[in-house]
């Protein structure tokens, strides 16, 4: 009988691991794609490419068994070489190689090049070519910091006593209502996509005190602008006991300074190939909605049409007044209208036209919307029953505070948006690895 | 202005920092739901449920300002209290109140009581009041524990390279292809849920080399039974350059020697609760599917009915098997046949009625399917030509094949399976928090 005992260690090895000085003048193997070919008569560099970085590999005439010509772009290689020190190499090392097993050819040549340092290419041709132009290396770059940005989130809440919570996405009714949801058949039955996991991760708070998800979100928005997606990451928390929904901004502050600092820590070489500065989140400045219309007014000199709304170009006059005042990328805007809130949003005492709520913007953009959460029951079945709600509806939700929960409130992240202005790129669908638009559907 | 700097500290502890011979005759806050009161006359145990487990505060008539009727079941409360050494109690300590916030309170009482050690109510009923039952101890134990498997996956795939992916789960068309999948309406194109991430992750591959992805799939399988559900959890991981796709069953086989160990470490006291022993994974047998179905057949004298397919009591016989020779809750059955996999598995060079492939039986239960992929875009062509598919419905997919791609495996692992036959569970259900299946679409 066979035995599977774990991992082996590798006879290949890593850039980290194998392009060091004291490998200097040793034989190491390594394997990669082919990244590029620069074929300079006697000898050629050939990059490759692996998910740490690109290494350079020297080809000479007649040290290796394998001609060139074998070698394309887009190869999968195992390369035999030896280590040696180049300052103009990334990393600082070059590879001199004496062996090549090629381990798959391509079927055709790239139609789009991928080698070159920065996509040269329109959004559209990009994202058709999606599961090839990712392979650049500044594009790739992008969702290694998404990847870190989720990594704080979690470990953060982790650190803060928060459980991870899986709930489904196939669901009888919508948390948010509204027409902007995508309807299914489930077997025989009515069903949508969940569009938040809001009555979910509240009825989690009951269990855990505190709890987070970070999952796929549905909205059937017909609109194609720069800043929505139909299908989209959303990382949400939600914690109980708390005395005032500025500790929920709290939260989110701290987890934003933990996050920056791993991205700081190990997704350096990213940040550096993206030119990416992390702001300051150190001290994030909380204005009142109404307070932060009146400010962009005055300054900017524009006209306020609707007191409960505020318009993209607001938004982004808010982020630019913070900036300006206070030299904020971040700010918290807080105490939205009651009528611009969901049923379940808490009004607040002192003046129940607003709410105990916010929306935190980076650099003008909404990346997260939250606030405390009714938590009494006659409270939220009044509610639902002035704004001509039907309790029946969704009464395993209700169920929660029928029978008691704490004070508690939360918020929803939406991570593409996150990852977008923190690159500063103008859409985004150039931090989404596979965007669902109004007209894409594929790759 | 106001400015938001972070997490503060908090004056009420929790139980783990409060509970502690240091803390001994000392006044500490807290906050929690009362999970029970046991009024004994003179006195009364308010016992408190915390996310941490179980606190046993003791009421003595006179001591504090709040009536003990104040006081429900599920209702909210901020107590302050002497820490006082008391063997019985959980934690080995009490709390002697001497004051009581109450923060909320039920509008009604419990229809189950969920104080009770254990549920002793159907699984129909559990379900239905899940949001309630959930609060239960031994209940949400479960899904602490599926929260650390998801941790232990993640923590170890993270130091072995690979990199996080989100994909979409609304997609043109699914990687499994037949009658299970769930139609939408994509703004009046047609549109499905994913099955798998397959062709994603694979996708992924070219870009990062190793990938993992957890995230929801949903298969709208009709049948009804104990481990089936529509939508469900996949743990996801795709590799590149492997030799052989025994490294892939070597990878799985880490990772749960990994995840257990982080069980015992940090999830003690809910294996503990759960009476769970963690399995034996320092070794797991490998065996092939037509030799694992013959030792069967001999050793419970039982017909080989299909020599292509493993009837779930085939499996349940396989894991039986392996238990009783080798003492092995796992075993990998390898080699499926060829014609029982997707046109995307790779067939054995040697045999090309069956694949590089296999499943991973826990306790006689399915949990992973994985294998090696085909890299080659021709094979990969040809193979579905021969299926009657037609690779231009699948094009965005087979262009990682087109402009190379190395060679490659993964595996899928469902978390709720997992979770259930770790914790010897007799239905997925009861390890899924809100789960869907034919006739389940609420709570």
């Amino acid at each position: 009988m066979e035995f599977i005992k774990g991992v082996k260690e590798k006879e290949t090895i890593g850039i980290l691991k194998g392009l060091t000085g004291e490998n200097a003048g040793k034989t190491i193997r390594m394997e990669g794609s082919i990244h590029t070919i620069r074929d300079m008569g006697d000898v050629a560099f050939v990059i490759l490419r692996k998910s740490e970085g690109l290494v350079q590999c020297v080809y000479e005439e007649g040290k290796t068994a394998t001609p060139l010509s074998q070698l394309k772009e887009e190869s999968a290689v195992r390369v035999t070489g030896v280590v040696s020190e180049e300052s103009r190499a990334p990393h600082g090392f070059e590879l001199r190689l004496t062996e090549i097993e090629v381990l798959s050819q391509p079927a055709e040549v790239l139609p789009i090049a991928i080698s070159k340092w920065k996509l040269n290419t329109s959004l559209e041709t990009k994202l058709s070519l999606r599961p090839i132009t990712l392979r650049n290396p500044m594009e790739r770059a992008k969702f290694r910091i998404q990847e870190g940005i989720v990594r704080g989130f979690r470990d953060f809440l982790h650190l803060e006593g928060f459980t991870e919570i899986r709930t489904p996405k196939i669901v009888a009714r919508g948390a948010e209502g509204g027409s902007n949801v995508f309807k299914l058949d489930y077997f025989n039955k009515k069903a949508e996509l969940g569009q938040s996991p809001q009555f979910y991760k509240q009825t989690m708070v009951g269990v855990y005190d505190r709890v987070f998800e970070v999952a796929p979100v549905f909205r059937a928005e017909k609109h194609n602008t720069t800043r929505h997606l139909n299908e989209y990451t959303s990382m949400d928390f939600e914690m109980g006991y708390i005395d005032s929904f500025e500790e929920i901004m709290e939260m989110e502050t701290g987890m934003l300074q933990y996050t920056f600092d791993l991205l700081k820590k190990e997704y350096a070489q990213e940040l550096k190939m993206l030119k990416t500065d992390l702001p300051d989140v150190s001290n994030i400045p909380a204005v009142r909605f109404d307070k932060a219309k009146e400010l962009v007014a005055e300054k900017y000199d524009r006209k306020i049409k609707n007191p409960y709304d505020l318009e993209p170009e607001e938004e982004v006059l808010i982020g630019r007044y913070f900036k300006e005042e206070y030299g904020s990328d971040f700010v918290f805007v807080t105490h939205y209208p009651s009528k611009k809130r969901p049923f379940y949003a808490m009004e607040d005492p002192t003046d129940d036209r607003y709410t105990l709520s916010f929306d935190l913007l980076f650099r003008g953009l909404e990346i997260t919307t939250g606030g405390q959460r009714i938590h009494d029951y006659e409270t939220i079945i009044k509610k639902m029953e002035a704004r001509g709600m039907n309790p029946e509806d969704i009464s395993s939700y209700l169920m929660i505070f029928q029978y008691g929960m704490p004070p508690h409130g939360g918020l929803g992240i939406g991570l593409e948006r996150l990852t977008m202005r923190l690159l500063d790129e103008a859409n985004v669908r150039e931090t989404t690895l596979f965007p669902r638009d109004v007209t894409r559907l594929e790759p």
